[in-house]
């Protein structure tokens, strides 16, 4: 079994679904909103007909920690092409997280189709930097296999390039072929774009929307994630996911804060 | 009274609180999904301490009509800085939309702040066509003065440009100042960008998120919003709006489908 499948196992209890939050997904000492909101996502997968989140919203309420944590989920409307549901994290007692998330079928979709983006040009992933070769970064950097581009690293060593970029190229370490199930998670894996806008100690998300728009080939993703307003400490930073194929499979949103670097 | 804070006004009864959905804000038989959200949004500032929405998203789950709805909130998490509170809009006992939101207070933010991104670039107000004088258009035009960009119009006669855009001067019609409370009506007024990517009869929002940045100056919002990932009829559309001093004040993403235009 891979990491992130065991990270993301849910065993029904009362009416409930428990979990255990994986350290190895954490930042610091909390979980990742990504993985948080991928738990979240395979909770409501469990409930809804549908299998594919076509939008799941995150609130994080309060500071989460690895280890056991309960999830709660309420459908809100089954329909035929699309469900709505609810799902509600708890730890020790108090909520942590809470998502609200529509479900339907990427298979078969039969509308037009017109896109005006494509995905970030970055060197080959050989030609650049394995995140699992630089010792001293977040726990979860090392569950994945990030190359970033060259021209974004600057902010990551203190150093903002101004232009509120990062892009890179994405994969799990130990093989696992990426999933709608585990797109939540790479919609925040990467370093804060804001990075390269300010110089900050923590960059913490508030609210996070994935939306998922087709089932990912498998391979590496490329991703490119933006800030563009950064104003009085909050920020948007905008996510595109593209597969291996050159398709877009995700777009993200998060609303988060900058915390100042800490005085050394 | 100004017509939008009359439609709403809310009226606490049996723990809920009870409101009219206002048929001058509809697109045809149904109220628009960004009066829908902005009226979550009332009935959510009545119960949470701090005043300002930072992030609202609301899940359009059945199809509402003008007349009595009542709305339910729930404080999810009281913090010092933020607060974050679910509402559940139903009517005629079926619920029809749910809404997760964080509120926040935009006075006094006193972090970093770097913009990398400018309002939309719009020739003069008084040189482009005033939509109250356009007839047959959806009722909410009429509550409104919008002033459409003359290069996006091509795909509001059905001839999409393709570039996916619509931007934008709007104001309310009756003089009405914009607030952070009808910020996300604006964000949801304009028509669909989609119509400048493909043909559409009809634009349903599936789900809406509004990121609230600062509070607006009186006088004309400038708007501008984008689709660039059309795919199998499931779509997104960004939409900033900026104030009449150059600021932005929100950020909006919505999932959508387009429905394709009737045969004639």
């Amino acid at each position: 079994m891979h990491r992130f499948d065991a990270a993301t196992a849910l065993e029904r209890r009362d009416g409930r679904f428990a979990a255990t939050l994986d350290a190895g997904f954490n930042v610091g000492r909390s979980p990742n909103g990504g993985y948080v909101a991928a738990l979240g996502v395979a909770a409501i997968g469990k409930v809804l007909a549908q299998p594919d989140p076509f939008s799941v919203t995150t609130h994080y309420l309060r500071r989460l920690e690895s280890g056991p944590v309960e999830v709660e989920v309420d459908v809100v409307r089954e329909g035929r092409s699309l469900s709505a549901a609810e799902a509600r994290l708890y730890q020790g007692g108090a909520e942590g997280a809470r998502m609200l998330a529509v479900f339907g079928d990427l298979s078969g979709l039969d509308g037009p189709t017109a896109v005006r983006g494509a995905p970030p040009d970055l060197p080959p992933p050989d030609e650049l930097v394995a995140s699992a070769d630089v010792p001293g970064l977040p726990e979860i950097v090392y569950r994945l296999d990030l190359r970033i581009h060259p021209a974004h690293l600057a902010g990551l060593v203190g150093q903002p390039s101004g232009g509120g970029e990062v892009a890179a190229w994405m994969r799990f370490a130990d093989g696992r072929e990426p999933d709608v199930a585990s797109l939540p998670l790479f919609a925040d894996a990467g370093p804060p774009a804001a990075l390269n806008l300010t110089q900050a100690g923590w960059v913490p998300t508030i609210e996070l929307t994935v939306h998922v728009r087709a089932r990912p080939a498998p391979g590496w993703l490329r991703a490119a994630f933006r800030t563009r307003y950064l104003v009085g400490g909050y920020l948007e930073e905008d996510g595109e996911l593209w597969d291996s194929r050159g398709d877009l499979v995700a777009l993200s949103r998060q609303l988060a804060r900058v915390h100042r670097p800490r005085e050394s």
